[in-house]
């Protein structure tokens, strides 16, 4: 991976506040559109949803799961050029009980301190994305695809 | 679907240029991010992309795709309201003899003028995504599962 399309992960992962969730629905592809926050590390991404949401219930039948987070279009630029990052990996529920929920939870509240009222609804988890994968398309013709260590790497240079 | 929600949804369909595409890759779910054009009647969405593209590979071995069109997140609002659909059908080569080629090049390039010249890569074909369901959301707990009839319905009211 090049020096510039390294240096714009971070601030990708960092910046954008929905991503597109793909999940599997009756054996079939379903993607929605989630609020996330990543861990620090970029190895865990953690939404808090709904269990009513169709992909709460697709997660809890099936954990393997992509997210994509992606450049959003202003309409000004070529659109193939527009950096975007699929990760694959399984999501889980991250329990009260969990080593991470402090820190998950803050990073969620963090990003969408509007959002604390959910965080007293019943049908409402907090759930992890591990990655086990991930391609990033920095821009046309730079594409990479990126074990966990090569996200936590990008994850500590800014 | 109340009347706002349907006057929004050709909007959505017409104006964003970018999608989410889910696709099966070794069974499990992969999100990537495609360049697409409506069909006039939003039945079907048609993209132009290179046998080399991971969901490309994975839509010639399982056909089964969804199609997420979001409202660009520009930052400003609450992003739990902005509106997307989740489209779920097939995907197909659209060859240059089949009845729709024609209008779908040409749809296709009304949009993207710039990426005529991909129609002369030898790699890069046609594809049209058949919609067979929706699942709408057009903001806060406004959310609507449509029918292909219903989405063309939304393709005449504006």
């Amino acid at each position: 991976m090049d020096d510039e399309s390294l240096w714009l992960l971070p601030q990708l992962i960092r910046a954008q506040r929905v991503a597109s969730l793909g999940t599997l629905r009756d054996g079939a592809p379903f993607v929605s559109m989630v609020l996330y926050a990543p861990a620090e590390d970029f190895r865990s991404y953690y939404m808090h949803t709904s269990r009513l949401a169709y992909h709460t219930q697709d997660i809890q039948r099936d954990p393997r799961v992509s997210l994509m987070i992606a450049e959003a279009d202003d309409a000004t630029r070529d659109p193939q050029t527009l950096a975007r990052i699929s990760i694959m990996g399984a999501a889980t529920i991250c329990a009260v009980e969990d080593a991470d929920y402090v820190v998950a939870r803050g990073a969620y509240l963090a990003r969408f301190p509007e959002l604390a009222f959910t965080f007293g609804f019943g049908d409402f988890a907090l759930y992890r994305i591990t990655a086990e994968s991930a391609r990033y398309v920095a821009g046309f013709a730079r594409a990479f695809t990126l074990t966990p260590a090569r996200l936590a790497q990008a994850s500590r240079i800014a």
